[in-house]
């Protein structure tokens, strides 16, 4: 009520503001006009916006004030649908990176955490995103495991998300991967769906590839987006369905430039951006949500719709509403631009609060937003592995490889000779055919499979990784056994991320100690640590551009052709398991 | 669960949906498009649309089928807020009257019968509107008494409202009017905004000729629409602090024309169409929220955009996420039209029930929506007025006269030396000025104002009415005090409406039970009889064109310059209570 109060009498200029912006240039995405104001803000929030040059009031006044000189003041950005894990940053290391961009809201779906750790993954998520200058929300992860052919941590069901819609800083269902399971009206799998929307609450979509009378039942059931779109076919089928198109530009999907001629034709009210997976060499370099906004306007869309795009709209479709726009009583997050149509960010208000300068934080960042719990740099459990239980007993003849596209998450399934020894298939570098062993990292059952891979290139050695998706058990290509059941052991010693092992002695790693998927480095630090990695596995005759990158989809067992779980080979275009060699 | 695993089922094509429109010229709300298309229902919702000529899959098969021939297939229109009181109808006849007109969810503010009933006035439309071929919602009062020279039934506080906030039909509270009291942060105008806006609701603004920093508190304090706006620049303005433009066209309020350039313009998000009040001679003449489609697009705005601020925008605003466009999942409320530029209907669907074809209901009105209250019926309480209680006791000299300003509720303060006799203040028709009553009817308190009116034109006899807005008290104009005295208890007896009265005979009345407010005709009924009243008025030298309409709004203490309550003369320009004669 005193808020409230307070908030009335600063709009009528009753009470000083904590802080006014003179002679802004507003970029209005109610109106959808831009034109010179002056904003007024007390306790974080819009008290009021007057048009410059209106002289029948006297200006507002605070406790401080700044002359924007004409810079352009937009809402600040929003990303909304990511998964913070793919950024291998902790959130605060994140806002670090981002903030300084101009976002200051993100919609986190916490799906790797959720394999790994079930719902203390998420409890994570949301607990290290408090008391940073970046307001962070998530959608529940709707899918773990992703398949019955992964083993996460431990199964979620409705049981265990139900108690998290009640949090405000839930907004909804994650991605509804399980398209099948939708399809055929699966009880568990409506019973989420049902569960999210008796809260009020949104559901994401996850639909690639599906159209027509399907789509229609997968919107009908509930579904409210997509962000799998990849061409303006597609995209116009989800806005005629009445389906938010999230338009996403990932680093390795890129859908924008496909997308925007829909949003350039139509201009739909149910459209936004989202990064989706965002890798930190990428976030370093192009940026993040900020880059998509200057992409879609070098791509000729008006500016201040980009900037719809990437607040309003999005704020619109999780039901925040007092976000995403510059208006009285909404969340003064708020970037000043030197320039509109290149998007440069001059500076960063949150909460009504300078953040942000000159591509730098100017806030502190709380201790405890760094700190984690000791469950979380413990994730990694796979006992003590012998070489015989990575042996693969097999004979002469055909088997089925596991072959590599560059760039792609999709592989192929090869059928090649056998390379043999002695009752054993083994790796056989000569011919590029790498043994793949796949190794259950939650609760050190020794389930572990195995199979051979052809594409990396790598000579010697072997690389390792503990980000696999999406049950990220670990996965490791090699050359040796013994380098294999090496990098197995450093990983777990480390407590997850990559590594590269030659001859016994590891040659670069990259600990993701945080659930074996996350550094607790800043971003520039890891993204050295990256190169490096690369760069050695390049020196070792890799000829993948990020091997650890590609070894992480390897395991992933709903995308074709051919994948290697801890259960087995998965064909998974029939979606089955099937046997090494017949 | 076995509902959403029908939907599916039938969105698939697996099951038959309830009823398929083939053929259809759809209008697309969500991506701005029309096409032709095939539409599923099942279970009163969208199960699925088909763009025609996607031959990829069977067409889908219904129970029932019905091929539309290329005819438009629009969602069907929501009014966003009208008071049911203005059109003197019931619900279920004013459902006669619009569903066939393709109106179908209507949100109402029941601001005269919570005047005149307090809380049982909410329930009782909250109630009648059950049952009906048209949904009901109800915003809930903010404002009774609309000002402390007004005597409603009983005050509403927020204790009062408050429990009505979990009722899933009630969608937030009505046009806070109290504007005084938002700007000056009275604790009970805060209260109701406040536990309004914890409940998840909307709370609409009413905001005449406010502007600038007033306006900026007024929308930061939590009022999120306006629907008093009469000019562009004022609609401009409400656009850029975000709040929701209520485009209104009532009977006498008509803003359509105005604003339209506007909307023309800035093709705002936040911007839907209201008829606020509507008489019902114009709902019976021009119609509903479908003249408002018809006039905006004979205006030159696009029909596409038209029928999406009658539909999907209204939608947005209540946040009644399932309806206002032709998507699956979304209630199948749908109009086909012969013609999409006039918006000539066809035929209306509800819950994908054919309920109005060629002008009518095809469906039956249940019995218990007919129904109403002994409470309802029995509302008028004076009690038994002497001739010596309307007695004006006064001097010779100048007295204030309210001045009537034809077709405008605003009124005049004049100044005429008085009619007097034997030390009374008298009505004296050769100069047109009657004499004016107003008789506080709730509880037989014999609380009376009375003063003088120019304007009538009336030569004999009273006119006298119970609609007498906000609360409704009786109000009657005469020349003579034996026909006044006689007008006001034939009130009494009727339970309320409208009389005229002659020499002590009933010459004309317009009975209105329900609440002394409304009637339980059907609308073409009533219309004759207000024409008659009307007629006979004429006849006696009325010069007003709805003399009742014009005496109803006598007593409304806040619209300048004069007004007269049962506790006397207001001059509303100075908020104060005025003595007749100095």
């Amino acid at each position: 009520m005193e808020i409230l109060q307070k908030r009335i009498k600063v709009a009528r200029g009753e009470l000083p503001a904590d802080l006014v912006l003179h002679n802004a240039r507003l970029v209005n995405v109610c109106s959808g006009e831009c034109y010179p104001a002056d904003v007024a803000i007390v306790d974080g929030v819009i008290a009021g916006t007057i048009v410059q040059g209106d002289t029948s009031v006297p200006p507002y006044r605070g406790k401080a004030e700044r002359d924007l000189q004409g810079k352009w003041l937009a809402p600040a950005l929003i990303d909304g649908h990511m998964h913070i894990e793919s950024t291998m940053l902790i959130l605060s290391e994140f806002a670090r990176l981002v903030v300084p961009r101009g976002v200051t809201t993100v919609i986190l779906d916490p799906h790797e955490f959720a394999n790994v750790m079930g719902v203390d993954g998420i409890r994570y998520v949301l607990e290290s995103g408090r008391g940073l200058p970046l307001t962070s929300y998530v959608t529940l992860s709707s899918c773990v495991p992703a398949s019955e052919f992964e083993s996460p941590y431990r199964p979620l069901f409705v049981d265990d998300l139900a108690p998290f819609l009640a949090d405000e800083r839930v907004l909804g269902l994650a991605e509804m991967m399980n398209i099948p399971g939708v399809l055929c009206g699966d009880e568990q799998v409506l019973a989420k769906i049902q569960a999210t929307l008796q809260q009020g609450l949104v559901v994401d979509g996850h639909a690639p590839g599906i159209y027509g009378q399907n789509l229609c039942a997968y919107a009908a059931a509930g579904m409210m987006s997509d962000h799998e779109c990849t061409t303006p076919d597609e995209a116009r089928e989800r806005l005629r369905l009445g389906m938010w198109l999230m338009i996403r530009e990932g680093s390795a999907a890129r859908n924008l430039e496909a997308l925007l001629p829909v949003i350039k034709e139509l201009h739909p009210p149910r459209a936004f951006f989202v990064t989706d997976d965002r890798d930190p060499q990428d976030l370093t370099t192009r940026g993040h949500i900020d880059s998509i906004v200057r992409q879609a306007i070098a791509y000729g869309l008006d500016p201040l719709e980009a900037i719809r795009l990437a607040s309003y709209n999005t704020a619109q479709y999780f039901r925040l509403y007092n976000r995403g726009a510059i208006v009285p009583g909404f969340v003064a997050d708020m970037v000043v631009l030197d320039d509109l149509s290149t998007f440069q960010v001059e500076s960063v208000y949150k909460d009504g609060v300078l953040v942000a300068a000159e591509g730098a934080l100017v806030t502190a960042i709380p201790a405890q937003a760094t700190t984690m719990s000791a469950q979380m740099e413990k994730s990694i459990h796979i006992g003590n592995i012998s070489l015989e239980e990575i042996r693969i007993p097999g004979q002469p003849g055909l088997i089925e490889v596991i072959g590599i596209e560059p760039g792609q998450i999709t592989t192929l399934r090869l059928h090649e000779e056998a390379p043999y020894d002695h009752g054993e298939i083994i790796a056989d570098p000569t011919r590029d055919l790498l043994k793949l062993v796949v190794i259950e990292r939650h609760h050190a059952s020794k389930r572990i499979g195995s199979g051979l891979v052809k594409g990396f290139g790598l000579t010697r050695g072997a690389i390792a990784s503990s980000v696999a998706h999406d049950a990220h058990n670990i996965v490791i290509a090699g050359a040796s056994d013994d380098d294999i059941l090496r990098a197995a052991h450093v990983l777990q010693e480390m407590g997850g991320g990559f590594v590269c092992v030659v001859d016994g002695s590891v040659r670069a790693a990259v600990p993701l100690p945080i659930g074996g998927l996350v550094s607790p480095l800043p971003a520039a630090e890891l993204v050295q640590q990256l190169h490096t990695l690369d760069a050695v596995a390049s020196e070792l005759g890799c000829t993948l551009a990020h091997p650890c990158m590609t070894l992480s989809f390897l395991s992933l067992s709903v995308i074709p052709s051919l994948k290697l779980t801890d259960q087995g080979l998965i064909d998974v275009e029939t979606f089955t398991r099937i046997p090494l060699q017949r």
